[in-house]
């Protein structure tokens, strides 16, 4: 049986992981016969926005505590994440990947990517593990795989200005369809980045695990 | 197209929704070409429990904010839910409905519900309409429908009695099944009550969803 890491970065769209896509990731991992281990990085999200008003509310809260809420409590520091016990990588979308993962929503092409995050990602890399980066999550690609690698975010051309930019390759991607990089092996689709329905981010997430699947065998 | 109301109690298992429940509740009303409208009541919440360490933080948070977290805010007051709009209402679990919704977790069978909560479940009683309940939130059923409502939160024999001393007829059910009665126009699934997985879960949600639908036609 596969096993799975899979990275949060809290909790709601707008400060955290898409929660809509975190679910569908673990359900298309179960249905496909996937296990899966959950982690985030113990750290104080960028913000907290209350999603009722779309505006910031001043609290603070932490990103590997409120990815637990997804986790249902199952979920551990990715300070603990080994590369070498899994067989590939997804990290959902969301906010949180822009501004807890990394600080692109500041920073934009100019960004950094928190250094745990960094060297998880370059251990599945180094290691041939296969990759699968949803939503605006792929931004963290080019920091990881370096110059070429090919990716998308959808179709919003400030961001994938901003991916080509950093060195990345980007590719236009619709909905429900996915982008591969066979040289990297990395697996890529735009989720909520263009999602409309659930049903749009179900289709797409069930193809990205799909083919991450089909590469860690 | 039917128009389906769905209430969430927050945003996390141990004082929330149920977040898993919350998007497979969703995900199937789209599969199974429905639309749907989200409420929460805007009340604070009986307490907030760090889901890392699963116990009480000490924070305070309100029911409605939280819950537009899962609806990536697109959500209403629960006092804007008007019964002659819909087809059909489904209440998601976790232990936010027995916390926040209704007090159940503090005193079980005693237990008295939110003034909004209670209305809104009359309100379609009254209209014929009918109702999901799953995990639960089926505790609130005896206080919505009265003496003899059939219902079910799987297996747990402190909970099943409790459900009969206010008034129920508690049925066993296994976790992807549904119990449905006819007479009150309900369907009831354990969900996490039993669930050890997502897929437990999607199961026995897509047969509460699709009995709803047909029994709304």
């Amino acid at each position: 049986m596969k096993h799975v890491a899979v990275i949060l970065s809290g909790c709601g769209v707008f400060d955290g992981a898409e929660v809509n896509e975190a679910v569908l990731t673990l359900l298309h991992l179960e249905k496909q016969g996937a296990k899966y281990s959950i982690f985030a990085p113990d750290v104080q999200q960028m913000h907290v926005v209350d999603h009722l008003k779309g505006e910031a509310s001043g609290e603070q809260r932490n990103v590997l505590t409120e990815s637990a809420r997804i986790a249902r409590g199952d979920i551990k520091p990715l300070s603990e994440l080994n590369a070498a016990n899994f067989d590939a990588l997804i990290l959902p979308g969301g906010f949180g990947v822009a501004k807890n993962l990394c600080n692109f929503a500041e920073k934009g092409a100019d960004s950094t990517v928190n250094a745990e995050v960094l060297a998880v990602g370059k251990a599945f890399k180094d290691a041939k593990k296969p990759a699968g980066y949803m939503c605006i999550a792929p931004v963290l690609l080019p920091h990881v795989y370096g110059k070429g690698v090919k990716g998308t975010i959808g179709t919003d051309a400030d961001t994938a200005n901003a991916y080509n930019q950093m060195g990345g390759e980007h590719v236009d991607c619709s909905v429900r369809d996915i982008v591969v990089d066979d040289a990297h092996r990395v697996v890529t689709t735009p989720a909520y980045m263009l999602a409309e329905c659930l049903l749009d981010a179900d289709e797409g997430i069930k193809n990205l695990v799909e083919k991450v699947l089909f590469m860690a065998a």
